[in-house]
């Protein structure tokens, strides 16, 4: 194979300079908004990357950021894998005793950190000896220089305006990893995968399948879900990959900041978690002509299913689509997108008929496959109603974790990676997920579906968010009850209510025994509803 | 690598069935049309590659067709390559002693053959003894049959009708060729490049990019292109991997019936080569109202540049787009697509100004690259004018051919394909083909750009067709001149009215020297203007 056949990030993350010189991205870190265009970003990336060898980093070696979205996060995420070292993005939502442990696995020694995280800096490098410099993001104070010690510190912006431009990028083995991402793991500490230059490449590549998302060099993009989290989904590498222009919106995801950026730069698409979606579309409801969003075609919506009244919401309000999509950390991370319609038949269909798949996690991208099987492993039909173990494989999923983890075996021989979700899949190929294995509620012997139960409730217009956990009982093992955010201005929930409502699509065993209600729902560091949280709310109101 | 992360076609073909069931083929070949979902189609498949299996076929053994676009032709598309045999169409346009030498390089053992082609096997089975099975498509005569002598034969609809389906696809190695693709050289005999299921998948991906043809599971595509061709530019594959809708209209290419085809099917995109484009274009103006092209979105034009005329012709009179694309049986086979608008800034045009980079063949697919260089072997700058030899190097260029031959030299170690085209590239990176290097005028030690010549005249409202070739001269070594056709209804195109309507795009010495008029254009097997012809007839009429 010669080298230019090889799956590169290189060859495909200088096409925007090449292709679209006059557009770039906008960046709004705290210090001042960036508005640089691609062949500007491909120049600071070039002299970082000079800088960063002349640091002494060397293929292989990774290189860790504590970062939001701006533009100097995004030199670190291009220049870090082209020169062959390992980008390792961290969860700065974590707290320090849980980013420690995964600094802790990987030891980088080099580790870029936003000016706004300075103060916890400190703490951070006293725990982790092995980290040699700092590269501040923005704006360090003295003091703040001052407190990491006999750390070394460069400033980003001085280290990329000193520099020579890096002249060639190194040809690399395809399946050389560029990135390190990590979960934490609620047992047996934090998960690591590797993301190589290969799976990344074919990633990024489906990420412009017009049958995915539509991505295109047309398109402005807002890109909310942090670069901390799955790479940020793999969008910094398919804007640049298309010439498209990229919002980074650093920090501050407040729903009217939001709205400001999509109104104030013509964003036609934007991906984030449905925790903040529902705020931007609260927001959209609440101030109506405040905000101009009619260049917003579609906003992807993942990491847990959007409400059909979200998806209602957004569509019959103000014109936009959104697209759910499943995926995890394993897969690199896209696993499923679910657009208004993917083929003829659903183009065919009336708006509200299609509501019903839109709420699904949708079709696996090509290149990807979906599984079912039962407890004995055996194979389970895709007839929309049989719900299995959900399993996935295909060009992008990780092989394992990079260090030895109590779900290690969740990676199997034969490429299947076990999902840790129950599933159904339908006779169109859609998958709906049922459930976390983990927050299954078995009452009486019976599985019942805790996630659809949350998402029926959830859309009952007096309930802003809801959770079914399981509580245990002496009589059926376990049995079912809602934590709820009663929306504004409504009338609380009651039981009897909800035994109204839900009559017609669940059994009557299924339905909670008991509503609690809450004041703000416990969300996890990437706007997930926190269960684990919520159980224990509720064995403490016991 | 586990077996399910390798890029192999089965783990995208067979989307088709599992994610649009109720969508599929419709084929019309002269014995009947058949209308085949895609799980119907995955059946065929399964019971064809078995019964390969029964006659003897291995892995890595060469299949061959002689077939048009229909079908059972596509079954043959997908059972060979999932199998781990590989595909090797045959052009049926060829002459059988061009056809002859193509299969004496494979020496393949297993001929698939169209029942419109029947009675030109004997001949052709008679100088390949090698050939021990043909398997009929369509209903072959018994005297047809009986024509082959001693040649095993089988119908394919009884072969497909009587297996058992396999039951599971081999897993293979990525870089295993799935096809051998063969273009007819003008020296030195035919040159045949083996596509590997890797570049063969990458490049199938790649077309389902909204920059690319924007192809989705909604389009109904008609594959005007023969799957002859350049494995039909992959849209066989890449309609398997959407779950579109895909319209194969056998051999015949008649304006009228490819119009037919468009209004009775809701065809939404179809690709084919530029004289094909012309001549559906006047058919649609000289019959206003018979057919309804309203579902008809956009069509590929590829093989040669498409005029402004044509262009502009099927926007404005019939609201299609036309998408240039250029590429080469050595690229696997598409380099190059150049849709209405690829970024923002071409989205912010108005549609005329936009014209001027739709008649370029636009920008390269993410994967692959584009490079100029002079007759040293030095850069030249992407300045929009500088010419240079067209190299291309990337992730589905091929490697070599399969069996030495002249122009093996072009494809170079570092993975850098000499295409044959003198290019310029401008500041956007968009492609313009300025000539094949053998087809270039050299007047005066000064190169004449015959094919910007051809473009310019054929827009002219009085001429069909225009051909720039070289003459010799005793003063400048060449002159240009140039054949034309005239267009229906116009006047002769005079030299006096050439000299006027180019003085002010082209220098005085660069203008023909004369005009000859003919009545028919020769076109290659492949539907371009055939230049080695044309250069006999300019040299036999002095």
């Amino acid at each position: 194979m010669t080298p230019s056949q090889r799956l590169l990030l290189k060859q495909l993350v200088w096409r925007a300079a090449a292709i679209s010189p006059s557009d770039g991205i906008v960046s709004t870190p705290p210090d001042a908004d960036a508005c640089l265009t691609w062949p500007m970003v491909e120049d600071r990336v070039r002299r970082l990357a000079a800088a960063l060898r002349d640091l002494g980093v060397d293929p292989g070696d990774p290189v860790a950021t504590l970062a939001f979205n701006d533009h100097r996060h995004l030199d670190a995420y291009l220049a870090v894998p082209c020169l062959g070292a390992v980008l390792h993005p961290v969860n700065v939502r974590w707290r320090d005793d849980e980013i420690v442990p995964v600094l802790q696995q990987t030891r980088d020694r080099i580790v870029f950190a936003d000016a706004t995280l300075a103060s916890r800096m400190p703490v951070i490098l006293s725990r982790c000896p092995w980290i040699e410099t700092v590269i501040g993001l923005g704006p360090w104070s003295d003091a703040e220089r001052a407190s990491i010690g006999a750390v070394a510190f460069h400033d980003h912006d001085e280290l990329v305006a000193s520099g020579e431009p890096l002249d060639a990028w190194p040809d690399l083995d395809e399946r050389a990893p560029m990135a390190f991402c990590s979960t934490s793991g609620t047992t047996g500490g934090p998960k690591t995968v590797a993301y190589t230059h290969r799976s990344t490449c074919l990633q990024t590549m489906a990420l412009g399948l017009t049958d995915c998302m539509r991505l295109s060099g047309r398109d402005t993009v807002l890109a909310i879900v942090p670069m901390f989290h799955a790479l940020g989904w793999c969008l910094p590498y398919a804007t640049a990959m298309l010439g498209s222009r990229l919002v980074l919106p650093h920090r501050d995801l407040a729903p009217e900041r939001i709205l400001d950026l999509v109104s104030n730069h013509g964003v036609t698409t934007a991906a984030a978690v449905p925790t903040i979606w529902s705020g931007v579309l609260a927001a959209l409801d609440a101030h109506p002509g405040r905000w101009n969003v009619e260049t917003l075609d579609r906003i992807v919506s993942g990491g847990a299913a959007p409400t059909t009244a979200m998806i209602r919401g957004f569509r019959d309000r103000h014109g936009i689509e959104v697209i759910h999509s499943w995926g995890m950390t394993e897969i690199n991370p896209v696993g499923t997108m679910s657009p208004e319609a993917t083929t003829r038949e659903e183009a065919m269909m009336s708006p509200d008929d299609r509501l019903g798949h839109q709420t699904v996690a949708g079709r696996p991208l090509p290149g990807l496959s979906l599984h079912l099987e039962d407890d004995e492993g055996r194979a389970v039909p895709h007839d929309g109603t049989s719900t299995g173990r959900l399993l996935v494989s295909g060009w992008w999923v990780a092989e394992g974790y990079l260090h030895d983890h109590a779900e290690s075996p969740r990676f199997r021989d034969d490429g299947r990676l076990e999902t840790g979700d129950v599933a159904s899949i339908d006779d169109r190929g859609r998958l709906r997920i049922r459930d976390r294995e983990k927050d299954l509620v078995k009452s009486g012997g019976e599985w019942i579906p805790s996630l659809e139960l949350d998402r029926a409730i959830g859309d009952l217009p007096e309930v802003a968010a809801a959770a079914v956990v399981a509580r245990p009982d002496d009589r059926w093992g376990e049995r079912p009850v809602v934590v709820v955010v009663t929306a504004p201005a409504h009338e609380t929930l009651t039981i009897d209510r909800l035994r109204t409502v839900l009559a017609d699509r669940f059994q009557s065993w299924q339905i909670p025994d008991a509503v609690f209600e809450i004041d703000e729902m416990p969300l996890t560091s990437t706007g997930k509803i926190d269960k684990k949280t919520v159980r224990s709310m509720v064995a403490a109101s016991d």
